[in-house]
């Protein structure tokens, strides 16, 4: 079975086509400027193989139409395609960023599930927009074709009232949908279901906590394998400080500037969301970046990276206070699976909360999915590189066999 | 030596007046209503004493001038009052919520103190401003007394960088004093000190977590004495759940609130702070109303509940994280002193972090500082009743020692 997984930004897509029979990608790419007046193309086939039949390409796609119209000419192609026709692509799996209380699973796309991710716009303004227009094409591009959607937040449907609920107004929450959802659901999920495999345990036998720490990063607390409570909110801005997104701050400041400054609200969303976070701190948003400014002796780089670590350690003490018994830390994503920096700060004085790492196999450059814990350490720590386009294609899968 | 306490707030004034000997206090009363057409006036000579010499008046007082005489003629009265006159008054503490970056401890009230109180009031608008007429009162009817200003935020100056800071544009630090300074740290300050002492230990050597839990409500991680993590913000809105305040929300919700039901942010602002957190959920704000209503099967009671003690754990997890060891959780004020069900609520599930608690121990209707920790709990559990008039009369005697 052939399942290609799209990702749809508001000018942007991203696709991999897998064979669930490895499961093996069999091409991947990302299409990028839709819309402006050269849109650019870059497609792998068979990615992973050294390069071979890889591929950038640069023309006019005015809408995501035209960008999915070249995708498959390209999966299609003699040279660089990996089919012969869109007839041996058997299912289309999408990220859909929001499901709101609609969806606890992943589901097959019909006109309902269209209007209810439709009914989701509000709360991701943004990108739901962008998803449904990926769900529209693929609908008229591939005629007949089963299409699923797996949302972010389906996996942190789990959380009791008591996570997910802000003491707020309770008619905010019942007439506005004023609650947390969580987002990163797909990739959580992944990496917790390799750290059970790893572990030897029934993912219903395993309390974990995943870090997620990627340009956007969150952390979820999985008990028995549901997610039971994660740091972004109802929106991506909550949480943990991310490249430059603030995280959770006294929500009053947003008062205080509007006072102080006579900004609009416009202007302190956006510099929340776009100006904050690690960049806020030191003007760099890329931890590789900041690692080099912090070698040559940036006392903001430093900073932020010590901001940064302290802030992740405090959701996973919270959430070991969550969860009773830990039997791992799960490390993923970008900054997850490749900085034993912010890994080492992320679990410092962590010895008394049973919490040990080793240090020389977290400095490692190993790649693959590995334990960093040290021998004696009550909870095992993990690295485990997430795979959301797998995910989605697996559950996609499912979905499938479940009609 | 005699120690004036004094508390103003907008439209009213508490005062307690010590004789440091004991310590004991010598009388101590609330006047309310100031600058209404009735102020009232409650006063009790020597408290504790079955309300021998307690009184309760109503009269016009059109300003803090005029309640603070009348408080002066009450305690220098031959039948209520407790001294012969104002020159038994050896000084004047003053109870000062915001010091800002100024003040990292008590301090001797002169001009440039006044002023760096008053530089202080964008930060604490409804606060500082109060307190400021409550010292130029003093100053004017105690003169040559000295007056001693104690603040609500030095005990946290100690915190480091990495927790003081918001992921912001470092110039709404450096700019605008935007951070977190913490309040109640006269409340943490005081039973800290008693905890270590209940200890048999040294302050220096000792971690705590203090839960303030009031009306208002913070949690204090205490690193060798020193805080070193609070949960309040740059303003009292942030952190735990509160009788009204939300605490911790998705800073973004403002956003949504003000673009789906058109609120201004004056709305928003009375909305979280006057109409959120235990009345938000349920519409009670006072615990014994709470638990009530649990009592009668109240759906919403109980999720309030569940909530505030859900947010709690979490706090204490993310500062046993910060501190590594902890020797002990320190419960204080309102109901951290009086709901045994806040604080098993608070506590639960931390079996695994090393606390456990007695449950007949924290049941038990008993009043002073006590343990109430399991035998065999590694984080000792305790309660200890908050003084924050007699914590402002000790410093107040300390920086006059100090001269």
């Amino acid at each position: 079975m052939n399942i290609l997984v799209i990702n749809t930004g508001s000018s942007s897509l991203k696709y991999q086509l897998f064979d669930m029979a490895g499961p093996t990608v069999l091409a991947s790419g990302l299409v990028e400027r839709i819309g402006e007046s050269r849109a650019k193309l870059m497609h792998k086939k068979r990615p992973g193989q050294d390069g071979e039949g890889a591929l950038t390409r640069e023309e006019a796609m005015p809408d995501h139409g035209a960008a999915m119209r070249a995708v498959i000419t390209l999966l299609t192609d003699p040279e660089h395609g990996v089919i012969k026709d869109t007839s041996e692509i058997n299912a289309v799996g999408h990220r859909v960023v929001h499901g709101g209380e609609h969806f606890h699973a992943s589901t097959l796309v019909d006109a309902d599930v269209m209007d209810a991710i439709r009914a989701c716009v509000p709360l991701a303004p943004l990108h739901n927009p962008a998803n449904l227009i990926g769900l529209e094409t693929a609908q008229a591009l591939f005629p007949g074709v089963p299409q699923v959607a797996v949302f972010d937040t389906a996996f942190h449907q789990t959380m009791p009232p008591k996570a997910y609920l802000y003491a707020l107004p309770y008619e905010l929450y019942t007439e506005l949908n004023v609650r947390r959802y969580g987002f990163h659901g797909t990739s959580h999920r992944f990496v917790a279901g390799e750290a059970a495999r790893m572990l030897g345990k029934a993912p219903e036998d395993t309390n974990l906590i995943t870090v997620h720490l990627g340009n956007g990063s969150s952390i979820c607390a999985v008990k028995g394998g549901k997610s039971v409570d994660t740091s972004l909110g109802m929106t991506p801005l909550a949480g943990v400080i991310m490249g430059t997104r603030s995280g959770d701050i006294d929500p009053a400041i947003i008062f205080y500037l509007a006072e102080r400054k006579g900004y609009s609200l416009g202007e302190i969303d956006d510099i929340l969301n776009k100006k904050s976070g690690l960049k806020g701190i030191c003007g760099m948003n890329d931890m590789r970046d900041i690692h080099k400014a912090v070698a040559e002796g940036d006392v903001q780089a430093r900073l932020a990276l010590d901001m940064f670590g302290y802030r992740n350690r405090k959701y996973i003490g919270s959430y070991m206070a969550v969860l009773g018994r830990v039997d791992a830390i799960v490390f993923t994503a970008g900054i997850g699976e490749n900085d034993p920096v912010s890994r080492e700060l992320s679990c410092r004085g962590l010895t008394a909360l049973g919490v040990e790492l080793d240090h020389e196999r977290n400095q490692s450059p190993e790649r693959g999915a590995r334990d960093i814990g040290a021998a004696g350490s009550q909870v095992r720590v993990m690295v485990i590189p997430t795979n959301e386009e797998l995910e989605i294609a697996r559950q996609t899968g499912e979905v499938l066999r479940a009609r």
